[in-house]
């Protein structure tokens, strides 16, 4: 529901920021849901909590100055009168939209999740689940910066191809195809070693029937199941890891803020270098909200999904 | 099968063993299985693979002298003729049957999967499957001696009385009981930090709702599922790891040779100071072998089960 309201004047120690881009995530979905999550639930009424990007307004804080460009909690709506609490970092101004994917929460995430978690060693082959996505689209490149040998799964021949060749995956699979399956098992014959799983589904369930010994299962998100109460049923999966010793482990990035700022260092230097790419998926206005993330979810994004505000 | 035959003449470098004790484990029945394992499947018509102790009979290795008691992979026979690989080390004489129990693979899978995997701090709430097993009950009485608040399942009140009196559980409950589900969650209200999983089964879909933040699941055995082709169906685990952080992961005991003698030092120390109990279940003869796994699988033994010869 879109709402016009009167901004608030500020208080001391806030700022007014007048947002440029806003991010659309796919775990806005758990974070609205009404289930046990890893953070509160946004009430039913209130702004949607988002990471935006924008420029500092109005200032009744001596750390910030009008002009001045900031990430940080500032929700899906153009403007956001905040304390300093909700900002995240003040940012280039050519970091803009960046600062919101490769460069931001989706790279690094991406980063960390695959270097702490999945420790890939060279030579290793890397399975990548909603390969095309933001977070996806950076961890099948950086494992092929790190020297693995990377499998991407996606759903239709266009995302196939960003695969292949704006993200630089070895080989792209379209899960809609019938017979990426067969093609998957041709292609892991000797086993995944690290899957980084974003789906949690049907998808999943064929690609951890090839885990390699000492497999790494990264659970970084759940894209494929709609609703957890009641739990859907699959593969029981405790055999297998014990049979192929493997580990499957969560990542979640906001455990992890105090690597946030090192990682998007090094993902700038990849990105300068030109071996790391972003490609942005933006649509236009505040009211392009609602179904940007359902859109998210039909699978419709190349990349990172943003709102331009105007 | 039990078939009698001739003991082969000695080659160079080999020993001829009397067994004293067999070993009876649950993971037999992955090793004779028609399913990939861990380790290679055990033919038919050849020796059970197992763990024993007995006395060295007749020796043409320099090492071993008539009358020295081993412990190795000896099978399920009455006497074995071995090269001395197959020889896991000496013993003491007094450690027969310990060997094959708390002071062998059973204490040491409890002791490192807790340590290494578990990692349980003072305090915290530890719950333990197949409880008054020869693992289990090691790996509660180990957590009990680490500072944790124990918890114990196993099935009927026999067992249940020996996690309380010889395991020294805090808490014990019987899973054939119908209200031990609502007993284990009012016991565990704070979460379940470490869940020590011999089953993965209907008891571990209720234990696995209850996982605290940054909770440690150990895969250490899979007793309650009797084939794995086709995977069998169960609650899917994904979004609970990653809401709770928590981690999952398996232990096997072969991937950890190098660690076991340390932990079966520290193991006789506590065993020797009386805050670490073995309790043995043990049948005689040979020809009890084929019932005596068939009665782990049906829950009827109280700590290690073992086969005494003559």
């Amino acid at each position: 529901m879109l709402s016009e309201v009167a901004i608030k004047p500020l208080d001391d120690g806030q700022i007014l920021v007048k947002n440029a881009f806003l991010s659309v995530d796919p775990a806005m979905r758990g974070w609205i849901a009404d289930a046990p999550n890893y953070s509160e639930q946004v009430a039913l009424g209130s702004v949607m909590r988002a990471v935006a990007t924008g420029y500092v307004v109005e200032s009744r804080h001596p750390a910030f100055q009008p002009g001045d460009a900031v990430l940080g909690w500032f929700g899906w709506q153009n403007y956001a009168v905040v304390g300093t609490a909700a900002v995240l970092r003040k940012i280039s101004e050519t970091e803009l939209s960046l600062s919101l994917g490769l460069l931001g929460y989706s790279g690094a995430t991406a980063y960390l999740a695959l270097t702490t978690i999945g420790q890939p060693l060279a030579g290793e082959t890397v399975v990548v689940s909603t390969a095309a996505g933001s977070v996806g689209s950076a961890a099948g490149q950086i494992a092929h910066i790190l020297g693995c040998r990377t499998i991407g799964l996606t759903g239709g021949p266009a995302k196939v191809e960003a695969c292949r060749t704006d993200f630089g995956y070895d080989h792209a699979l379209d899960y809609q195809a019938s017979d990426w399956t067969a093609d998957l098992a041709d292609l892991c014959v000797d086993g995944v070693n690290v899957y980084f799983d974003n789906t949690c589904g049907t998808i999943s369930d064929v690609v951890n029937r090839h885990l390699a010994l000492r497999a790494r299962v990264i659970v970084c998100g759940t894209a494929a199941i709609d609703r957890w109460d009641p739990w859907p049923e699959g593969p029981r999966r405790e055999r297998q890891l014990l049979v192929r010793r493997a580990r499957m482990e969560d990542f979640v990035i906001f455990d992890h803020e105090e690597k946030v700022e090192a990682a998007i260092d090094q993902l700038r230097i990849w990105h300068r270098a030109g071996t790391l790419r972003s490609r942005e998926d933006i649509v236009d206005g505040i009211e392009a909200c609602p179904d940007a993330i359902a859109a998210v979810y039909r699978g419709e994004n190349i990349g990172k999904r943003l709102i331009r505000l105007k």
